[in-house]
């Protein structure tokens, strides 16, 4: 095993679609030493896509089904115009920034998720063996930093819609089999985890399994944010070291929440 | 330099609109053996997004102007959906592509075309020094197959339209320095360069530069094929071994014309 290290830096769509927050955040992580990772979304946009093409969103039951418009949609915006526009911006400020899907190099390969009882559509699930680490490795040996898409395949050339919270998760568990010292770093919206989301004093430092249990408990932990967790202490279990959540604003400094084993 | 051989092989529009076209097309080249890259265009693609968003083309004296609206459209269209199919169907049949703009791993660096006379917009014109040999072979030798799109940058965070026949010239050119067998193969609508385009037994097998100032004197070679044939000729210049063009449907057999110095 390496004892090099390697960080994993997940974004979202309020930062792919904010020039602003995109061009801040790209020189924060342009300063970040050693060997490093980009996983980002990029579903606001895709949405506005989708809405000047008059392909109006299926869903079932508040989630999203991506059809073959949607796909397509998908794969325009987060695999071309999001993905290549930080890959150029990367390369101007001299980070040898590297665009990719899943597809590339075979690096994700994932399941159709199962259409019973409800077809998702060209979505994929990511499974234990999805993450080609031999490959990624030596990608990253090259010198070149990933960009990695929200997009990944199913190894029978078809693209697959897949959440980029879970890729850069399953991303930092599968090269922690290589490297000793991997962190992720989960970019959000607000500090970090908050006890109080209206009082930014309420910022949890720290949080290990137990207090999750308890934070779920109480209900300070709730909705969309159980995922994000439920990724972050799966990737610990995996052998990651650190796992961050914190605002891109502050990438690079020691802020938001830690979570630990 | 390496005795290797490398194979360099550009298709158009007609071969990445036409699904079944495609689809025969990746399984000849599939099983072309060695290292090998692809060079795509789409621009009939990009003109259908283009004609759903309700974007009119800006033209001067019959060529397009790419304006902003016109560069996210071609990077959606070439480099996301275009792309990414060409590079999950190649994996499908076990060939190990990945997707690239010329801004991913600055492999290829471009010069906006300068705004005067006429101001075309985001297009990039490729220069001597524009390809970056040290990065590509070094992507190659991760046994990974490069699938570069008509997308190149400028080093200054901005992407730009570059011509993918002048795409696949250069990156031959360029290889040229590293390895002393690079092939170039345009794939094209007809099965070559013919005398008359009416009759199929008027293929021409080889052109040498003195019988092709004949062929451009006598007008059998006239308009898109010029600069096409310049480019190619361009390449052998530069230590290309050889440069066929012919039919897609016929890579992998000794069809078409083949260019020699």
């Amino acid at each position: 095993m390496s004892k090099e290290d390697l960080h994993i830096v997940k974004i979202g769509g309020n930062i792919t679609g904010s020039p602003d927050k995109l061009a801040d955040f790209l020189a924060r992580f342009h300063k970040l030493e050693g060997k490093k990772i980009i996983v980002h979304g990029g579903g606001r946009q895709a949405t506005a896509l989708s809405e000047k093409l008059g392909i109006k969103a299926k869903m079932h039951e508040g989630r999203r089904i991506t059809d073959d418009e949607a796909i397509d949609v998908a794969v325009q915006v987060y695999a071309g115009l999001v993905n290549k526009k930080i890959v150029a911006q990367l390369q101007s400020l001299g980070t040898n920034a590297v665009g990719l899907t899943g597809a590339d190099m075979n690096l994700i390969k994932c399941s159709i998720r199962p259409k019973d009882p409800i077809d998702f559509g060209w979505v994929g699930d990511i499974e234990a063996d999805s993450v080609n680490v031999e490959q990624l490795d030596k990608l990253l040996n090259t010198g070149a930093v990933p960009v990695f898409c929200a997009i990944t395949h199913d190894g029978n050339g078809n693209l697959l819609n897949t959440n980029a919270d879970t890729i850069a998760s399953a991303l930092s568990a599968g090269m922690a089999q290589k490297y000793s010292g991997v962190e992720l770093t989960y970019c959000f919206e607000m500090p970090g985890v908050m006890r109080d989301i209206k009082d930014p004093n309420s910022l949890i430092r720290e949080i290990d399994p137990t207090l999750y249990d308890q934070l779920k408990k109480d209900e300070v932990v709730k909705d969309g944010m159980i995922p994000k967790l439920d990724n972050a202490f799966d990737a610990i279990e995996s052998g990651v070291s650190k796992v961050h959540i914190q605002e891109a604003s502050t990438l690079g400094t020691e802020s938001g929440t830690t979570l630990i084993k």
